[in-house]
């Protein structure tokens, strides 16, 4: 197995899983690879959980923080989360173990904006990094450590951190090797312009550095990354995806977009697959990608030909995707670049380069806020906002995409007012559900409103939106957002008891 | 006059403000220099605002839309919308005037983050631009144009509009030519990265170029810039100030900060020139500033020597500094640079930089969340967002501060939750009242309420939300962001009845 560790000195610290587990004490801080289950550690944390889980038994309290570059699966969230053990998360989660410890009060949450993450820590804000315990692919005979199928926050990890955990899958393919591309900014007053002006520039080296010194264990995996299989998209998901396609292709009639459009950044899911697939077979050539998450669709509509190039910090395959990409990994490798997510969600290079934006939410209001992250009357925690912020913000179009309902038709997803804002009136150009699209750009609240009433909500809470908007304009202290703050949040429950529903 | 006007072309186009006017038809999209008063146009949107008076009188309907850097006084805002003759608006306002427009539902008003306005027009997003009406302060012998005391987006709408008016104001001093550095980014796919590294990089030229074919006016003014008098700073405003230096102290002590701080960014009125006041009698030297707005207090940090630099896209001074101002002229040429507000406010440069920033609120709730815009229970429209959402979403250090009651002591500016977000709990680190300051950095929400309501409410407010807080905690479905949606907006008038105040 250690075939994969080509330096002596990295061979020398090969231990189990429980030996390295055995190193971390209570109330470490620890950074761990992960953005999305694609190259999260798939031992170290596991074998964490189950001491804590038996100090806990011992009548002892053992708890980490846990910092991470975004989702990370069952090996890491949902098996430290399970056993009681995490303290403090940060930066975004989608496991249920740890939403459920978030949502009881037991685990401090810090959701935030994935291009801050990095940085933030960098500066010194979040406190000290005790472990970095970071999947690899290899070690190189000089040391150096070639990732996984996700960069996330890792080199800023294992930077910080003051000693270092590695874990070597095998199971991960070695055509990895020089798909990355690793630069970490310098802290600010020190920071230069990031030289990438397009998706398939390359300006760092393909592996991590590390000081060996702080490398204190190396265990060896075998698992691939546990990623949802794929499900294909259902009707609501195909509409919204057509009709982002449409929309696409007037702003190119019009010469708002270039024939080959912008750099397309997509979040996680159906709707995003089935706009890729949707472009697949679409008039566009010629297409880019500068993404955080490269899934199922995206790979696809690379193989096709139709995309030139993908940046990504992960690649999120379904399994069968897994196997497609093992399938075709050599060809792949000049068309995929995997970087940090401080650059793969950077600002700096969203807006240099004009990305055209997709994200989903939970719930939009007429006016076009958006709540991304909270349910249970904005009182509990989803996931969280992850790259959202800093795509939308940045966006040369921001686009943001739900069903126009949710629990089988009984929610509108418009709302009056959402119950937590993530993104405000200011970063939502265009709304798009499967009723239609509202193209809120240069729109006052009013007109927007009108639009996302009539373009965007199901028809069957329609009237009721209609009617609560036309009496706030009516009833309203001021005309320039209209509201009724002491029924805006009953309006729900109010229109449901109204037509007998619930 | 005409001595301001060297180039031959440029002379021959010399006309009266009533016919420039004459020459804008109703229903044309105007494009205004100003970025705060300073800058502005005197004379013609006056006339402009006469003719539309006219028109009404004879039973016409004369309506103009108004894109402009930011707010613009009494001369254009005051006057077009005093004269009912504004349709739309965008992207900032402070007028009385056209604040009843908006907020009666007569004008649609555009809010807007102040760095997307320029390439958000650019792209065609908002339509046509049919006149710019520029003020200037010369014309060279080459045709280019000398700018005046704000750039706001002029190199933008001298490029857009399909035909220009000049406002040579003589006022103006002609020291000014020198300080701008004019660089309109190119638009996507073809932006290059922005090569300004610190605040007193200069990339571009002094000058605005525009194809003389398209002026058709030229018109002669001299009159100051209409900014409001400097007030002290009061008590309330000296003791945020205060709290805001013990931090920044503070954060050097722990080597989060360098000792020269990183660039300032400051927000308009009392509490920003109290910190720059404070600076000035402080500890640090050789301090730079990278802002929007350049007032009083930081040209009084500038003539101490403990500024070295400061870029800016207005110069909004009060009559008094207005004089302190020509009277240093010649010397503060190397120390000031005005720059196009896609600059002055670009995220790439806040980013990389690391700006330290300080701006003001109307309200912010117990979890950090904060309205910067509406009042009248979320309903009615102050003045806008402004650059507030791309300095604080991209700061090294994004600090918020309010004096923790409004309307005599009446109202708490801290709010179980604010009825309109402009800044969401992600881009606040740092809140500050006269009460203390909470560092949110870092922090969970419910450790973030905590903070809050000890350190920034008011003592008298202070029992109130902690009630509120606790119940909600208790009874709240998710335990992440406590809440009671059935009351939360009727906390304030509830907590008062009780109390029996109001």
């Amino acid at each position: 197995m250690s075939d994969r560790i080509l330096n002596a000195s990295f061979r020398s610290k090969i231990m189990s899983a429980d030996e390295a587990a055995a190193l971390i004490s209570s109330g470490a801080a620890i950074g761990s690879s992960g953005f999305t289950p694609a190259g999260a550690p798939k031992a170290v944390p596991v074998a964490l959980a189950k001491r804590a889980a038996a100090a806990r038994e011992a009548g002892e309290d053992f708890k980490v923080g846990v910092w991470t570059g975004a989702s990370t699966g069952p090996s890491v969230d949902g098996a430290i989360a399970g056993a009681g053990a995490m303290s403090f998360r940060m930066p975004y989660q989608g496991d249920t173990n740890c939403r459920k410890g978030i949502n009881s009060g037991e685990i401090d949450y810090v959701d935030m904006h994935l291009s801050h993450a990095a940085p933030f820590a960098a500066a010194g804000f979040l406190g000290k990094l005790d472990y970095a315990i970071i999947e690899i692919v290899g070690v190189t005979e000089d040391g150096r450590l070639i990732p996984s199928t996700s960069v996330g926050n890792n080199a800023t990890w294992i930077d910080l951190a003051d000693k270092v955990i590695l874990e070597v899958n095998e199971f991960q393919t070695t055509d990895l090797e020089g798909m990355h591309d690793i630069y970490r900014p310098a802290m600010p007053p020190h920071r230069l312009p990031i030289p990438i002006v397009k998706p398939s520039d390359r300006i760092g080296e393909p592996c991590f550095r590390v000081d060996p010194k702080k490398v204190v264990a190396v265990v060896n995996t075998n698992a691939s990354d546990i990623c949802a299989p794929f499900t294909p998209a259902d009707q609501t998901s195909q509409t919204i995806a057509n009709n982002i396609l449409e929309f696409l292709t007037h702003e190119v009639k019009k010469g708002r977009l270039p024939q080959n459009l912008l750099p397309l950044q997509s979040g996680v899911g159906n709707v995003a697959n089935a706009v890729m697939a949707g472009l697949q077979h679409g008039a566009f050539e010629h297409l880019t990608a500068y993404t955080e998450v490269l899934q199922d669709g995206t790979l696809d509509l690379l193989l096709s030909g139709k995309l030139d190039c993908a940046s990504t910090t992960s690649l999120t395959f379904s399994p069968e995707a897994q196997a497609k990409f093992l399938a075709n990994s050599k060809a792949l490798k000049s068309k995929i670049i995997l970087r940090p997510q401080e650059l793969s969600n950077n600002p700096e290079l969203i807006r240099r380069m004009g990305l055209i934006t997709m994200n989903a939410l939970i719930e939009a209001d007429i006016y076009g806020n958006v709540n991304s992250t909270h349910i249970q009357q904005g009182t509990a925690m989803m996931n969280g906002i992850g790259g959202s912020g800093d795509f939308a913000r940045n966006a040369y179009i921001s686009m943001f995409m739900t069903p126009s309902t949710a629990k089988g038709g009984a929610i509108s997803c418009i709302m009056p007012m959402v119950t937590h804002v993530d993104h405000t009136e200011h970063d939502v150009h265009v709304l798009v559900t499967e009723q239609g699209l509202a193209d809120l750009r240069g729109l006052s609240p009013k007109k927007r409103a009108k639009l996302i009433i009539e373009n965007c909500a199901h028809p069957k809470f329609r009237p009721a939106l209609q009617e609560y908007y036309d009496r706030a304009l009516r009833l309203s202290p001021g005309k320039h957002t209209p509201h009724l703050l002491e029924e805006v949040y009953s309006f729900m429950p109010r229109w449901f008891a109204e037509h007998g529903e619930k």
